[in-house]
């Protein structure tokens, strides 16, 4: 067996000092650009390796987070989650890595774990009694989850972080009563998923304790999350008898459709009926009037995902719910002491 | 030294054969989940290690490519091509390793090269003269980027795949013709970075091929990339004593400002006046008329990206231009060969 190369046949090829080569892969910002690149030839000539592979072997972690990139359409927070993902990563040595898989197939989990290549994943985009989440957990394999799945039968088994959408909700319908309005509509979605329930929890109890009505004719509901059924919503609900003077929409998306279905009419969202939508996406900043949203603290959550992976045992039975941040724009202008004005 | 746990120490101590142990690695579908359990807790356990870091060592390859999470406000085409590049990847045996890096800051670049952590890098949003690329070229660290830095001086040093954003706006032009228009203005960004000049160059070569107007008052250029800067760049185009009847904007957001200026006037986005994007982002699929503009093959990108880094020597040196499809919406419904319609 030939034995391995050391620092100092590095140091020799390459014509410079062992804390030469010793700084290029501990204090790179001190090395000269030039001798960076003479250390680094040397290095893969000799196939010199100081490196996370032979780290790894000895502190039996790859050092990695997998992370499933979700397969179009992306949930519109993921560009901001994935960055405030990695910063938590890094912020404890670790990165994430990315890798794409089917929907119900867990092969590209499998052949990760079975490789060692992570140590754990973090999910989201979490469904109702997410399949993945029982695949996991029968595996004994480390994960945490943004989002709750909502079982059916139990408590969700793995750590999770997610955002108090029944006290975003709440929020939002007693700043509209602080605003006048006394009759307000909540636009759903037909498919009852938990996070869905869950808002409309909030608005039941927020309308229930300011005494206004709360019944079924308020609550409507959109087969998918598109604008075009957002509208088809809004007009039921503005074809009522007696319509809402504001109306809570379950997504941006939705809230969209509403401000369609509003100008259809000749009424200004703010002006004339107040919309509201949830996620605080793009769309909510760059349409006319903008969308009071509903921001989630992605880097709050990413930080406690990452930490209940890679913190002590201590973290490893998190459940984290976040309060979410109400961006009061020009479509409700909310003025409650939680909400955040922006133009 | 304490020897190596071997696959028979794994089989011994989980109760199963060493064919099973071999089938959790190298056939994990055919392993039921208990006895997976059991074999990898057996891993585990005796410190086992047939993974990815031993692999890495003996082959010298991290088999990870590294990729820079844009910061916010990240680029609309980001999470498509997330997903392409971890499809491209996982197509040759390889991962994406994500990480984030402040603005101008090469040390996470540095750092990840020094723990050979990944063996190349991916590079997006190239800016004119790339600091990034120079950074890495002159430390003869693999990478290709997508997009062009359009170096002042000499050629791009490494491998780039980039959409051809002439030819996308020439035919853009020339559907726009074959609708009737003969006087289409063009809305660009002030600051002149590579890829507006190269859009503007195909506006001025379309029109100068169907002898229409293309002189600087058709040019106007928005301060920043956002609604109200498209918006008001579309005014001054309106305000012209011989106004344009068709606007080529070079995204999406500003063709949307220019639709928010035509609506404050009355008028009707493909009917009175047609608006043209580019990016063929989530805004305009959403907005109503459909925003025609121009979808970049992220799929063929990041393949030709992967394929230059992991392929034989001869994609080293790989120069690829690719073509913009056409998506054709309400808002300038052209019936070129090359445009998909969607409704």
């Amino acid at each position: 067996m030939v034995s391995s190369p050391t620092v100092r046949d590095v140091a020799a090829r390459a014509g410079v000092s062992r804390q030469t080569v010793s700084n290029v892969f501990n204090a790179p910002d001190r090395v000269d650009p030039r001798t960076m690149a003479k250390v680094l030839t040397a290095v893969e000539a000799l196939g010199y390796r100081p490196n996370r592979s032979a780290r790894s072997l000895k502190t039996r972690s790859a050092e990695l987070i997998g992370y499933c990139v979700p397969s179009r359409p992306a949930g519109p927070l993921m560009d901001t989650f994935l960055h405030a993902l990695c910063n938590a990563a890094e912020a404890v040595n670790r990165h994430v890595l990315l890798f794409t898989a089917g929907d119900g197939d867990m092969s590209a989990y499998q052949n990760l774990v079975a490789q060692q290549a992570v140590d754990a994943f973090v999910l989201s985009d979490a469904v109702d009694d997410d399949p993945r989440h029982r695949w996991l957990t029968e595996r004994k394999i480390r994960y945490a989850s943004f989002g709750r799945t909502w079982p059916a039968h139990g408590e969700q088994p793995a750590p999770w972080v997610d955002v108090d959408g029944a006290a975003a909700i709440h929020d939002i319908v007693t700043g509209l009563v602080s605003l006048g309005h006394q009759r307000i509509g909540f636009l759903g979605w037909w498919h009852g998923i938990g996070a869905m329930q869950d808002r409309l929890r909030g608005w039941r109890a927020a309308c229930a304790e300011h005494r206004l009505p709360h019944g079924d004719p308020l609550v409507v509901r959109a087969i998918a999350d598109t604008m075009a059924d957002g509208r088809a919503a809004a007009r039921r609900l503005l074809n009522l008898a007696d319509p809402p003077t504001a109306m809570v929409a379950v997504s941006d998306v939705l809230a969209l459709g509403v401000c369609q279905e509003l100008a259809g009419r000749g009424l200004v969202p703010g002006k004339d009926v107040a919309v509201t939508g949830f996620d605080d996406t793009m769309l909510a900043s760059v349409v006319e009037p903008g969308l009071t949203s509903v921001r989630q603290p992605v880097e709050r959550i990413a930080e406690a995902l990452v930490r209940s992976l890679v913190g002590g045992d201590g973290h490893h039975d998190v459940r984290v719910l976040l309060r979410g941040e109400i961006v009061s724009r020009a479509s409700a202008p909310i003025p409650t002491p939680t909400a955040r004005s922006v133009t």
